[in-house]
């Protein structure tokens, strides 16, 4: 395609997806729900599983070719398990509350009338991402669920996967009587596509990126429309002067440990003065043995010299901004409460810190202070996540402030109206 | 200023009002009412008017000089009375409840720990408004009572005003402790200002432009952070088949003509086929009593030659866009319920739409489909304001789906964050 040809695409794309919000707004949670387990018994069908692992292959091949690595590869691959989660975790979407319609709020106007603050979906929703093909089927069915047209832009590695996907989603839409615009993949891999889409503003309400932190700039940087960022997880522990010694270190473990590759995962292990010669050395000794590497500063360097057997080297500026997602930590050491606070707001990336300390006022403060998603006293940040906080399902964890902020439920892919009933008010 | 001196300011205002919302978050109700106490104080202290007045003329002859209108100049003076209205507005927001710290949900995870969504301030918010010098205050009380750091960027010519009411302002939050750079102006007139701040979304969390649609749209276009649009209020009205005769008159005119200069006047009126002849050359005469011009299709320019004594002109497709506040009404026929709701959808603007009508199946349906902010039944659009809708204040009107919608007070200007309290849990 030439870029006239891709524009006149996009806009197509973009306009039959908002007249197809129109329609969805209007769906009954039986019409959506039967939309949804279409999509399971599709996706479950025999015929489907040999076609799909086919699209992949080409995938698989073109992503080889291409020099992608191992990890790349392992997230595009489609498996018969992978597809499995995929068709459990559209059934459970079938089972969650349907946010649309839900009363906010509920008054009466001096003159007479009512005025109703009700939940709708938001309209057209852009989800641009990378590599795992899953994606396309875990945001089209939360999208579809809370009433919104999804557009997905996956990555060009991906296509043929996507394309298949979007294929047996769009026939569920069709066999169930739903419009088949609301879930429109874009089918070019031009990246003029998505410069074109980000110009939308009119159709497209809001977009969500969900990749690394290139493609977050890029989107942040050239969207027109409101984007809700799922940038990167640089997440905080501080080791208070009150800290107790064992939670301090099976906390921190955890944090750091328990799945390093996620977003959740502790980063940055700040610790106070008092206790980085009572309680640091045995954490460092802990994550030592889970063979995690140390990044320390000098004071913490000093302490762990005159400690002895464990290995660390010398922290830079950008460690501390680093999201490591492997085997590592940094550490910083601070002279009081209020240093920690203003390491965290400027080295975090806002998504979860934890403080560890036996003093309610020092929690009470770093809580207030601390300005992140979620901010945790006494408990591992591993929790930040959509099912843990009782959301029934994540499209993601918001690290914006604004619209919806943390774990993003159906709720979070929803806003509201005004209606206002009455008998001929006037002012 | 040279550019990098502009880059330099515009960098340093941003950083410390980040700093300055750290500590606006921890501040009591008592403290931020302190403040804002202070500044109604200060404002109707006997020294200031003369001063107020004499930067308002300073702006005024400037204005004078470049050739603004009329109009233009109205807005921009300053008066007794309209300082006298800045003055109870402010302590008007003393009285409203503080929108931080209220507890939104609560839950205890099944490890044991609780989770609490607490409202929080933004952070910092820009404020990019035009002429009308008492949005500085308007805007810097509520965001202040909302915890958030302010950085206001007022119009060229209303630069000596806005720079005297900031002093005014920073003086006040100097004498109650607070810090001062909570509250910025934008030191210099030089649009380029405006480019600069509008990338520096790692400090600024927010921007809300109030003014014109090249403002609006230019904002829109290049922000990088949140932008929370007020854009044009292109309302409409719609004669149902089922519309009651008395009623149509009576709200049709309120909502055209009882203050046609504001966003929730009407701008078009759609009538049902089945009353064109019946109801509508009634409302016809009575707007044109009114003295509102009439821009009419062509099945309604038939209906009122027939009637005759109603002059009108024919409308052309830009009208029904055209946000005229001003007497003038575009007039559009249509078949059915369902061409209605696809008008509203296509040319309103989001921001109010009414049915007028008796029966209730086809206002459910209006109200479910309109993509509105605020959808009503027999009731005039003029009530879209937050203190009708009880909020206590209004910052503006949000034609924008994200974040806030409709009128914006308090607890618009608010996100939340989760706060985790346990006793040493891990995953």
């Amino acid at each position: 395609m030439n870029e006239s040809e891709v524009e006149k695409t996009i806009l197509d794309v973009a306009k039959r997806a908002l007249a197809a919000s129109h329609q969805l707004a209007a769906l009954s949670t039986e019409q959506k729900n039967a939309a949804l387990l279409r999509i399971a018994d599709l996706l479950e069908a025999p015929e489907t599983l040999p076609v799909l692992l086919e699209a992949n292959e080409r995938d698989l091949q073109t992503g080889a070719s291409l020099g992608l690595s191992d990890a790349m590869l392992d997230r595009l691959r489609l498996t018969p398990q992978r597809i499995k989660g995929m068709i459990e975790g559209t059934r459970q979407v079938v089972d969650l509350e349907d946010p649309v319609g839900a009363i906010l709020e509920q008054k009466t106007h001096k003159k007479g009338f009512s005025i109703e603050k009700v939940r709708v979906p938001i309209g057209v929703i852009g989800i641009i991402y990378e590599s795992r093909p899953n994606v396309t089927i875990d945001c089209a069915v939360l999208c579809l669920k809370s009433g919104n047209s999804t557009i997905l832009r996956g990555g060009r590695e991906a296509f043929h996967s996507n394309m298949t996907l979007a294929a047996i989603i769009r026939r569920a839409l069709e066999e169930t009587g739903l419009p088949i615009d609301a879930i429109q993949l874009i089918p070019t891999v031009d990246r003029y596509a998505l410069t074109v889409l980000m110009k939308l503003d009119e159709y497209v309400h809001c977009i969500i990126p969900r990749g690394g932190e290139g493609l977050i700039r890029f989107v942040s940087e050239n969207a027109r429309m409101p984007v809700i960022k799922h940038y990167k997880g640089v997440c905080n522990i501080y080791l208070d002067a009150d800290a107790e010694r064992q939670m301090s270190i099976k906390v921190t473990v955890n944090a750091k440990c328990q799945r390093p590759s996620v977003c959740n995962a502790a980063e940055n292990l700040i610790v106070h003065k008092d206790v980085l010669q009572s309680i640091f050395p045995d954490v460092a000794k802990a994550l030592k043995e889970e063979g995690v590497q140390l990044r320390v500063d000098d004071c913490a360097a000093e302490t762990l010299e005159a400690f002895g057997g464990i290995p660390f080297t010398m922290a830079t500026e950008e460690d501390y901004h680093t999201e490591y997602v492997d085997k590592i930590i940094s550490i910083k050491t601070v002279d009081n409460l209020e240093e920690a606070i203003t390491f965290v707001n400027t080295y975090g990336s806002g998504h979860s810190d934890a403080i560890l300390t036996e003093n309610e006022e020092a929690a009470a403060r770093f809580q207030t202070e601390v300005d992140a998603a979620t901010v945790y006293w006494n408990v591992s940040t591993r929790f930040t996540d959509g099912f843990e906080f009782g959301l029934g399902a994540e499209i993601g964890i918001s690290t914006d402030k604004l619209h919806a902020r943390g774990p993003m439920g159906l709720n979070e892919l929803t806003t509201y109206k005004y209606l206002i009933r009455g008998h001929g008010e006037i002012k």
